[in-house]
């Protein structure tokens, strides 16, 4: 695959000041060098200097396609660590296509999503864990996600997953090589104990990762909060409200899907995915479904933080109550919200008695700042340090789980003294996982080509 | 204000692969040093050749924000002719939102729209008919857009126009010797023949650019096509068979208005405005209003080629002549096409007589494209070749119309021997349009404001 040099337009889709055209692999500057003429009389692209800019034009029969500056990267010294040249043009759609398409007529092609990042791993210049940390940082549009993109596109769990992995190694290799022995019974080159010590230790490194899988979730998927209540109690209310001040902060964002009923929100940079139910209404007999709350169970059941809304001119209290008391067979953290407070205020208030709940007006932005940080602290956030290690990535949860049900089958092997080929097949079984999250263990092209297809074009 | 240094996100806004951020500016260097950590222990940005790239990264508080390249160029030899870094950063959001906060808390300001483009201007880069050309450029979609832009951007008839300008300078510096020496009613420094000959020049000039406006506006904003007829007679669905096979080819384009009833079609690289009229009923005892296209008639006039669709399988003959002739009274160009041909074919047909029409089923992609050849035949559309100078920027063609009227005035003073000092006058209003162009006339902020606010931010 790597003989063909690729090229596409690695600056977000559409028009703009400028625009970066990547062209990567072994012609990439002598391709270049057929469509740039540089403005200065020098030799060629291919006598630059590596990490040199040259001004000059893309030239295509006889005529001046654009202006641009041509940027030369040399072997290794590059992001795929292939020979590559940036191309900066103006940024209209049309100048884009066109040099992409005289790109492509002097043998470049046109790149695969993820291509880049993908010669990348394959050239050594990342591990696969890596570089999927760089679809994850591209996307990232929180502090929260960044950070954790940034972690484990550094490096993150994947360098001390390949050092556990390597003495894990050592030791399987030394149990095969009793086995290759296998009349002397009493032969043990690899001390159970240590192996036992060592074990416990991936164990243990495995549990804390996978158990921050939720946490990583939470942060890159957002964190759920249903907002459930009667019918015109005011949630599109507060929830417009909470969006509005955010709305004009966060610019639109690929991919997050606005055609289902979730609104998604950024409070202090902690991405939430406010789940509004439909108005109930409560025109059954039975208590509960009197209340507006039997059909957001389901809501209620999926998301990590319930707001209960109930307007302070209408409910009474002994419903506020029931459905307080209801609510907490879910065991999360709930908000109770009274609604309305400017009116009520101003007529005789159904208090909520002994209900703990906040009054609001969704009138009043003091109020709403008040309902964002009650939603920060009651989804208790984990903070996340430079130096935290968490798993975002269903693919390396997923090896993980799996490496762990593995080390968890050896560790039993070693305490009941299990033979060496049992106790082998079940470590080997978790390096193959553990070197699946790192890509040490994954050779098809098939699953490099699933995973890179999630990238955006052009990295 | 160039004592600001300016930074803006160069790259179109959204997610991609890589964004550029641009900062320029006497300061830009060393701002970027106070942010950027190169790799390599090389000394600093500073002490960077010109035209290098250097990888490293941005650091915030100790804390790594992104891996970026940065780029170095120096006055005068960069876009703006100040100093100028380009980062180029991962393409999230939150990272290219980041940086720059980053970059204006370490002393750089966010650059206004097009100021980059602007102080390229102030630092006689360019003049301003190719700093408007590079807006122009950038929201080019079609060939003819592109390369109307491009001519401009290249020089364009600026330089034509610079030349004309100073002959006629000297002329008018004699003139006004002349006025000195008040009292020799005699002397003529300026030969008044030889003044005759160049204005004359000028004028065919002028009036030769401001025509080719027509063709300019027709490229740039499209050629309005107007699609009349009847009720059910099939003009959206021609108009969407129109736009299908487009719209896979033509990504979104931004800046073009969805909101109206007007789509745009790209055809052979040109664009057309499409106005579908809304279905005309023929409830009225009018004759013309039966037909359903007095209603049309607003739109017919705006549009320079018209397309009348009939049902083949309901039309009466004596209705499409009387129709014909009603839309010859428009002087434009008409395409007569009958509509759902695949069932007239099988059944009764009306034939449409001794009216030439097209007869079309939309369902065959044949009779599109034969549809698509007749509407670029009949809008006449000029081809441009690299050295055609057209005129397609309002503002340019005002101010020639406004220089065409002062020479005109100016000629006709020669003729009739007007005296100096009212001559000078016309041809100094003559000169400060033509100026107006190329921006030698302009001094004031505002305008400039103005011009540069049209561009979009980090160009």
């Amino acid at each position: 695959m790597n003989d063909r040099t690729i090229c596409a337009v690695s600056t977000p889709p559409g028009t703009g000041g400028i625009a970066v055209i990547r062209v990567s692999g072994s012609d990439a500057i002598s391709i270049c060098d057929r469509v740039f003429v540089p403005a200065k009389p020098i030799q060629t692209l291919t006598g630059q200097h590596a990490n040199t800019v040259v001004y000059g034009y893309i030239r295509r029969a006889g005529e001046v396609l654009d202006n641009v500056l041509a940027t030369v990267f040399r072997a290794p010294h590059s992001f795929t660590g292939e020979d590559t040249v940036e191309i900066s043009c103006h940024g209209s759609l049309y100048i884009q296509q066109q040099i992409m398409v005289w790109l492509i007529e002097n043998g470049a092609c046109q790149a695969l999503p993820g291509e880049f990042t993908q010669r990348a791993f394959l050239n050594g210049k990342m591990d696969l864990s890596q570089a999927e940390a760089v679809a994850d940082l591209i996307a990232s549009t929180s502090a929260g996600m960044y950070r954790l993109a940034m972690n484990q596109m550094r490096g993150g769990f994947s360098g001390e997953l390949k050092q556990l992995r390597s003495q894990l190694l050592d030791f399987v290799s030394l149990i095969e090589l009793e086995l290759d022995f296998g009349d002397h019974e009493e032969l043990e080159f690899a001390d159970r104990s240590e192996l036992q010590v060592l074990a416990i230790q991936i164990r243990n490194r495995i549990e804390a990762l996978t158990d921050s899988f939720a946490a990583g979730n939470a942060i890159k998927n957002g964190i759920p909060v249903a907002i459930i209540g009667k019918p015109n109690v005011g949630k599109s209310t507060l929830l417009n409200a909470l969006l509005n001040e955010e709305r004009s902060i966060v610019t639109d964002i690929p991919g997050t899907t606005r055609d289902t009923i979730e609104e998604t929100l950024y409070i202090n940079g902690q991405l939430f995915r406010m789940i509004d139910t439909a108005g109930l209404r409560d025109h059954t007999t039975d208590r509960i479904e009197a209340l507006g709350i039997q059909r957001s169970f389901e809501k209620a059941e999926k998301a990590s933080v319930i707001l209960y809304l109930f307007d302070l001119t209408q409910e009474q209290q002994e419903d506020i109550i029931a459905t307080s008391q209801w609510l907490n067979k879910f065991n999360k953290p709930i908000l109770m919200i009274g609604t309305k407070n400017d009116i009520a205020r101003r007529s005789p208030v159904h208090t909520s008695g002994h209900v703990k709940a906040k009054h609001i007006s969704c009138k009043e932005p003091a109020d709403i700042e008040r309902v964002k940080k009650d939603i920060v602290r009651l989804s208790n956030i984990q903070r996340i340090s430079d130096n935290d290690v968490i798993v975002s990535n269903v693919r390396h949860y997923e090896a993980l789980c799996r490496a762990g049900e593995s080390i968890k089958r050896a560790l039993e092997g070693l305490s009941q003294n299990l033979s060496g080929d049992l106790l082998a097949q079940d470590i080997r079984e978790c390096l193959h996982y553990l070197g699946e999250i790192t890509g040490g263990e994954i050779a098809t092209d098939e699953i490099l080509g699933t995973i890179f297809s999630k990238f955006c074009i052009g990295k």
